[in-house]
């Protein structure tokens, strides 16, 4: 019997170290050793997410209690800011998968913008390679600190990278209106999240070119097209808690664009290009790993728009988290992923 | 006291139907003295909607039944193409506002291109007037025939029509990426309408410049234009019962476009623009005939964007229709129609 | 033209709150003259609640700077304990109708046991009359300080009242099975009211004979029956935001129970009871002051079920306090109160 | 290698076919070798349920195309009624798991009486075993025709099971208050299944005694306890797409049930008893195998609440399929069944 790869989770209190936790749960090559939680220290995990309570789980800990030594990898799933506190003092050698924004902008000067402050541990960006799994596979592979992607981020790009590489599309013009459920907001206390003022309703938020997700786009795309591109990005919070749908609105011609799709992604497991002209919904990747694409042409030539949809906490986060870890560890990519969507 | 007004409603047992009951139901100077329902034909009120059962209201018959003689004003929340057949045969001086599609291109040509079919009612036809109440006030007035407008069409045009009217926008640039409640598709048996299929997630539907409410853009933004105007109008199909709101992306100077919209709707008692960055929702006006507007910029200069939500069933269907019944009945144009929104 | 009633409403920043404002904003006799929110004194009502925005509003300001001699009416919307802190201090004259828990129990052991603490203001709670306004209706007109019923607890009440009084029931089993919306917990930052922990799913909560409007149950059941009688309740948190509905389970017979029913709320524009055998909905009853009643038999001969729905901000908290301000200041009791319900 | 096992089912364009597909899946020891749909033959599986595009599945067939000789194990998800005249003609010794009701009651009349005609199929009726995994575990292994239960069958029997034949609770006073999502109404065009229905509210259905699975509980409890028991049973529909939750209503002493189900479903994977006291959640099983139960006292001493909870269409039907078809394989029960739930 082959050894199991040891993981540990840092933050596991939060929706994406409790879809960690699922995903890892079934996952034939990992046995999680540790689970930190800093103000819910000494919890067990059944006591915070009593979905899990059929697991065998660590007892929650801190930080400092864990034994690194005995872990093979450990993903990161704290909050922006502290992320790179916490990692900056992990073990040197230790593999690491973080979720947060911390190490996904290389320009410090960017992150400083959309982020706020200095960042605090320039070496490990230095490091770090941006987590978008099907773009950057082979330095993925050997990475020693991976920054997942903002889940938005990981949307817009699916839809838009391989037409910007292909030089498709006018990189003036470029909208990307997208939905996304209540989860990728995590389990924190704000009015606007509760189930009354939520529900039955939907709202933009982040207008005018102000979410942070913008600046992985921003960084991504313009090193794609060797240019600077700036795209319009407005988000609208929807009454779902999980997906995200983007609809990307495009100039160039449609039928290359789709042509272009379906050979990116010849072969990409989790990436699933629809017929021409039909449309994906957030429901058919509902708790999967998977992410689908639609192409569609309009009435007005000349224009396209390109519909992408995932679920946040899994392709759009910690299932991606899970994809990038399996390369590191060497194990075969789609391990533990392979769960078909949840419908209805 | 004053007389009321007698009402005909000829398809009570759809939504917009309903709609009608509800607002009229509290109506100072109207009163309901005829329901008809083809397939209903003999049902009461509160078999067909339990939530009316407190209200007196006359038995659904069917409509060769009512004696129109004894009829003010008649609704007509029948489907498409069986309106035009029945209005055609309705009294000639009947006053009557019209919910369907059937009455709103006033190009033959285009009604049969968007809606397959030759129209069966020219006559009626020409003297129809378009019912966006608030650009259309003086012509309501007088009409005999008035054609209610699609509920998205009603979204689009009050995020446009002051714009394009003060030229202040690129009229080949304009994307309207609109979201929905269900309610909007009528108590009809499909699929995708069920419950386990629509809720917990969100998908576009009408893609690619197909959906019928393009119809009325094309007509009313090309007229104000001068020009022939097409935009670009994609529908997302929401879990919420009510409510549409839509992003409107235009190129324009914000600051200029949101001075044009506190202008042009200063005084308008259903329409409220934000103060200049904040975003409606459609919790906001759920259940009302309000229509609340934000307007904002973009990082990329040059850019703004239009929000626009309404409540699909009042302000755009029912509750439009009975302000414009208002102004033909020469009663106050917000009688009725004053409540406020339910929320949460 | 009338004299208006001037209203003042203290806790206007939370649900019950803003469904005050919501009534009284087409209440053809009151006018609200000050609203309160202690934390959110100087703020205006638009920006706390943007459904009210169209409404000509007094800014929110602190208890202490309403002029209370300007006030015919106060409601009180304040949480427990607050309440009767505040109202010990009000003018003794001011008419007032609160909404919270404090002057609910007669017997301030009672109030010790269910909330905790001792009643400080006793002297209010000797005046003070039980809010359930079909049964105590006479005594409300004349009534100074009214207190508002808790929402489970008219739930209840409206399905045993009458049938405890004739009589007719098994006084040791009575079973209370009840599905609660969301509102009733109020604008609270608490995790499980958060929309992703909450939707898509069912959870009672307060079981085993806890939960606070028992004690409603037992004093006024209690002095019905003239004995004790102590009932079971369970609550089930719903994934919706307005409704309850009790599952009451009865051992009588289920026709006397239906006759009994048709009987007590003749007369009664809110209540309706449903043909025998028929199911009530929340639906049918959303947004709107209606209670329906359904009595069903069951296959064991000697059980019933009565099925009591009513909207828990509207009947079962603001608009009963609203029929109660009618009654208190010589008003017609449905005044403000006749709007139909919101479906769908 | 070992030698997967191959798998055919019946009726696989509704929701438990497309559960059955879900689960098989991932499942490490079987692989479906064809899908019947009768009116849906032609079509791709992905066409039907676009979640499961992913996958490589056969071509929708008839029935009749069908080559059982190459099929180790059939699953029926055909409607009650057709499934027996289906059944009735399939080779004699192939092995069936029936999802439907046909074969659930031993007795011919009450089939008749619940079912409303004659049971076609009384050879095969003879020899199915009753498919409630944990209690019928040995019988289940050596069946060749299991008939999978009520979803809601299983909910109460897994709260009263163990109870009964403990003789801990008096058995005319039970009253098992129920909770379903709508996904058990199966994917069926009806108008109280539309989302504009059913969403934002709760309705009681199939009451005073009338709900089929009712043939089930008097089948097994009063085959446990040796006398005919009868209970209560109302279920309530909730706007959730999954999941079922029961309030069951005893007269026993709360600590010794408490004890006897500790012990009754000690080392049963897939029950979970929760701490005494606690309260199971819907959202906590959700898309799993997992049953919760918890166990609750009354401030009325001996009163006591069993609250159970799964999800319909895992546990309560494709689920239970699935494992019973691991016993009857000779596989390990739990074998494709391990995935967590998914929260949120």
């Amino acid at each position: 019997m082959p050894l199991l790869k040891k993981i540990a989770i840092l933050g596991a209190s939060g929706y994406t170290g409790a879809e960690l936790v699922r995903l890892i749960a079934t996952h034939p090559m990992m046995e999680i050793v540790a689970l930190s939680a800093d103000r819910k220290a000494g919890l067990e995990m059944s006591e915070v997410f009593p979905h899990l309570r059929h697991l065998d789980l660590p007892t929650l800990i801190k930080i400092d209690e864990i034994e690194f030594s005995n872990v093979d990898l450990c993903f990161c799933a704290l909050p922006h800011a502290t992320s790179q506190a916490v990692i900056s003092k992990l073990p040197k050698k230790l593999k690491i998968v973080d979720l947060s924004a911390d190490f996904r902008l290389r320009d410090p000067r960017e992150y400083k913008k959309w982020y706020g402050g200095e960042h605090e541990a320039l070496e490990c960006q230095a490091e770090a390679v941006y987590g978008l799994t099907e773009f950057n596979r082979e330095l993925i592979k050997s990475a020693r600190l991976v920054a997942g992607t903002g889940c938005n981020a990981a949307a817009g790009q699916y839809a838009l990278r391989p037409i910007i590489a292909a030089d498709l599309i006018d990189l003036d013009h470029i909208i990307i209106d997208l939905k996304t459920g209540v989860s990728g907001a995590g389990r924190s206390l704000k009015e606007p999240l509760l189930h009354a003022e939520l529900s039955e309703g939907a709202q933009p938020y982040a207008i005018g070119g102000t979410h942070r997700h913008l600046a992985e786009f921003d960084q991504e795309f313009s090193e794609i097209a060797g240019r600077p591109v700036k795209v319009q990005f407005t988000p609208t919070l929807l009454p779902i808690n999980r997906g995200i749908i983007a609809n990307v609105y495009v100039k160039g011609d449609s039928s290359e664009i789709y042509r272009t799709f379906k050979e990116a992604y010849d072969g990409e497991y989790f990436i699933e290009v629809l017929p021409f002209g039909q449309t994906p919904s957030t429901r058919h990747v509902r708790g999967s790993n998977f992410c689908h694409i639609g192409v569609v042409g309009d009435r007005i030539s000349g224009h396209a728009m390109i519909i992408v949809t995932l679920d946040n906490l899994t392709k759009g986060s910690s299932g991606q988290a899970l994809q990038n870890a399996n390369l590191m560890l060497n194990l075969q990519e789609e391990m533990g992923l392979e769960m078909a969507p949840l419908f209805p």
